[in-house]
């Protein structure tokens, strides 16, 4: 077995079971290596094994790591059967990762009536980031900073928003960035009040603000970044709101160390914008993990009251966005540490003029 | 209410419920033309509601057609509740589409006990392709063509795997294809044995087999298609079993008409591998629908016995996989005409050899 299984192991008591079907994509890489589309690990307190289909016969000879590998013809059908040959009484399963019909199916094929949802997930284990994987993500983070400069070289007046996004994929892919966290977000003027305003057609004008929000995936790992650019010199209100935003940013990534709860970590951002009376113009969360996927736990939300713990990663990204306005955010990457927090993303946030 | 609203509607009789949720992204674009990442949508037997958060506010008011729009805090509790106060006695939800998760937490705040999966979901409905729908298939089918006129202008050898992925991409993305189907498959050699091998940073070699799988987004709607090139003067063994899967290929192809069986196309490629004697290195489905999502209904498999219609769209693409020696994949994007089919994809599929 490999260490990541090991300290599954090492928690095995806590979830009562006595074999576990672990079915999201990003669990399964992260406990096997694993990096096809398909496929289930099923873990006893002893044994571990891997189940795909033949497109991913040789694939996972090659990457997984620990687990013994079984090929399925029918999914469902030949997991049932395994799991049944193990003679589990109490299996455990991912409620988030499994679909209502897949655990309807496997319930009706399984012998024993003990089929329950985990309480807690492998997820949480793997919010707690290793060497190698801060690595990948610092990685990550790098080619974002590359994609960011080309975007800022690219933005003028007259150019699309989709131009600058071309610019920016181009650079990071061309950097050996294995693909984008998601589509790269280019809103510019009116549209930048759009919180997930994909790049668009529409051209950038003097003075408009400009948010470009992207990331990079690197050997699975995410980067996840957000600066709001300002074309020309910018106007009264552009530049107060710019700096209440950056303020929110600034003290909730002060507010970050081991033991803090997430949801105390959003009330500071989410009240020093409201007491500068914009409270109804940030709608979202604060922040959430980024790892092997790139919206992972912990969400720093108001809603989310666990406490934030040393190697996690997350993102720290308050807003502000006026319909028929426009809007501003910033969003850096935080990575947890010892004493206090350390600041992943690389491109400085404050106000940058691009004339 | 729009139209494809109205189609939904002359099959509520046969759903059996009086209020519907949708959950699935692409059945929710599909209805309401909503392009974001987070929202559901409610309906009931003479009204629809879309409900999302406020991140997607002005985006959902831009795009939304026909239905009525609300914002929610909270998902779970909010949509529940919002149903709750439709006093639908039965509700319908999409099976496939809700984690086992999200049901529980939605079932646990609902009054009513009746809330039951679809026997069969809108992807049935979504199968069949209309003009508007065909149109925008044809314009991302087209990008993947300049996608693999890139690539072949980039194969050679000495090039590496991922520089063809990043020229047929690139080469996409500049003709405005807003993103691929999914990470491109550029295998060669014995890579290519790897029905889903990702482009690496292998070497492409003379007398080289090298797999290109790709396709293109265009306006949410997808394209999917396979070239097995030849790097050099094919040997024997290549010829013959580029043969076979051509002659499997196009077979399978000339069986697709309105009325037949998924599973007898399949059977038609399948059989002819068989007698040709490489049956145990076809472990894959013979295709795929291909549309709002790059997979969807109807699957070309053993295992389905639901006949194909007209203006479905899917693949048909055979391949043979020899660990050690390679493989070679041949993929068509086919529709389904009145009386007959329409090859939708437009690069030539006999032997290509590439000097």
């Amino acid at each position: 077995m490999n260490l990541r299984l090991k300290k599954l192991h090492e928690r095995w008591s806590s979830w009562k079971v006595d074999a576990l079907l672990i079915t999201t994509l990003e669990n399964i890489r992260y406990l096997s290596g694993f990096t096809g589309s398909s496929g289930v690990i099923i873990i006893t307190s002893d044994r571990a094994f891997f189940l795909t289909d033949s497109r991913y016969d040789s694939q996972s000879r090659d990457e997984v790591d620990g687990l013994k590998i079984k090929i399925y013809k029918k999914q469902i059908e030949e997991v049932a059967s395994f799991i049944n040959k193990l003679k589990a009484k109490n299996i455990g399963f991912e409620a988030k990762g499994l679909s209502y019909d897949t655990y309807r199916r496997l319930k009706g094929l399984l012998h024993t009536k003990k089929f329950t949802p985990l309480p807690e997930g492998i997820d949480r284990i793997r919010a707690i980031k290793d060497t190698s994987e801060l690595k990948l993500i610092r990685k990550a983070v790098n080619l974002a900073s590359i994609g960011f400069k080309a975007a800022i070289n690219c933005i003028e007046p007259g150019v699309a928003e989709c131009n600058v996004a071309f610019d920016a994929e181009v650079a990071m892919k061309k950097n050996r960035a294995h693909g984008l966290s998601f589509d790269i977000i280019v809103a510019s003027g009116k549209r930048s009040a759009l919180p997930h305003g994909k790049a668009s057609a529409k051209k950038i004008r003097k003075s408009e603000m400009v948010i470009v929000d992207l990331g990079a995936r690197y050997q699975g790992y995410h980067s996840d970044e957000t600066c709001t650019f300002i074309v020309g010199k910018p106007n009264k209100e552009q530049k107060k709101i710019y700096q209440v935003v950056k303020d929110a940013h600034d003290k909730a990534t002060e507010a970050v160390r081991p033991g803090v709860k997430a949801s105390s970590i959003d009330c500071v951002a989410r009240d020093f914008i409201k007491k500068a009376g914009y409270g109804k113009y940030f709608g979202h969360g604060t922040g959430h993990g980024v790892g092997l996927a790139v919206h992972e736990w912990p969400n720093i939300s108001p809603y989310n009251d666990n406490t934030v713990e040393e190697d996690m990663v997350f993102t720290i990204e308050p807003g502000i966005y006026i319909p028929g306005w426009g809007g501003i955010r910033i969003e850096d990457m935080i990575l947890v540490t010892k004493n206090g927090h350390e600041v992943l993303t690389e491109m400085p946030k404050k106000m940058t003029i691009l004339d």
